[in-house]
């Protein structure tokens, strides 16, 4: 199939996942963008670090926070490879990303377009916009791959 | 009123959100404990930490599963003065946390018995047993003599 290259950061945040497979955790990766600049990744870490909240994108929201100075990340993007999950979800509210993009679907985990929904509560504080699938293939792919090795 | 003394995690976690507030963070304050014994406490700190995830039941969870050496928090209970948001209710399944208990109801911002109600959909994959209401006056008050004071 003929298709257009990935955007840098969806790339950069599939190199994420793929590490995080030779380190034997599930391959999610994430990136946050501000004006166009990568200002911090991050990349699913659970076991290695014994932190149940260490998913992708909290370990790069934490990283660009800290990097920038600020516990709001107003005007930057999130990048990740998988829908994110309610915990991940409300992080990018609190966090008040502007724009979110994420990979592949996730119908038993997602709280995007699936579950909890967190956006779209009425009472969500923030919602960033939201751009689903761009890299879907790749990142659906590689969390099968890792799966299909484990079983 | 006459009133049954609170539970010691519980009181423990309103010394944390006092000690929150006196930092300038919105008063929330969480507690750890696994077979009787306090494993971990938090506080929230996003301001002072430059963390939009600092809130008082990650900061306990990730404390909590450092010191066991464990991503999972099999057989924990997490004690916090507030309904926990969609980020730590999601947190509280990723950690596995046997049992909650919560102080004052959050129809703001909670995602346990309002909003996203993230451990009541069916894709939810761990299910805390959760008691609310225990030290709600005392959370609650914390909470509204911060706000009523930086008004």
């Amino acid at each position: 199939m003929t298709r257009w290259p990935l955007p840098p950061p969806m790339a950069r945040a599939l190199e994420e996942a793929q590490i995080a497979a030779l380190e034997g955790e599930v391959p999610i990766g994430a990136v946050v963008v501000k004006d166009g600049r990568v200002v911090a990744t991050g990349r699913n870490a659970p076991r290695q670090t014994c932190d149940p909240t260490a998913h992708a994108e909290i370990v790069a929201i934490r990283a660009a926070a800290a990097a920038l100075g600020n516990d709001r990340l107003d005007g930057c993007e999130l990048w990740v490879t998988l829908e994110p999950c309610a915990m991940c979800a409300g992080a990018i509210v609190h966090a008040r990303i502007a724009r979110l993009y994420y990979g592949a679907a996730d119908p038993k985990g997602g709280a995007v377009e699936h579950g909890a929904r967190v956006f779209e509560q009425p009472q969500c504080l923030h919602r960033p916009e939201v751009y689903a699938g761009i890299g879907g293939a790749e990142g659906g792919n590689l969390l099968r791959a890792f799966f299909r090795e484990r079983r």
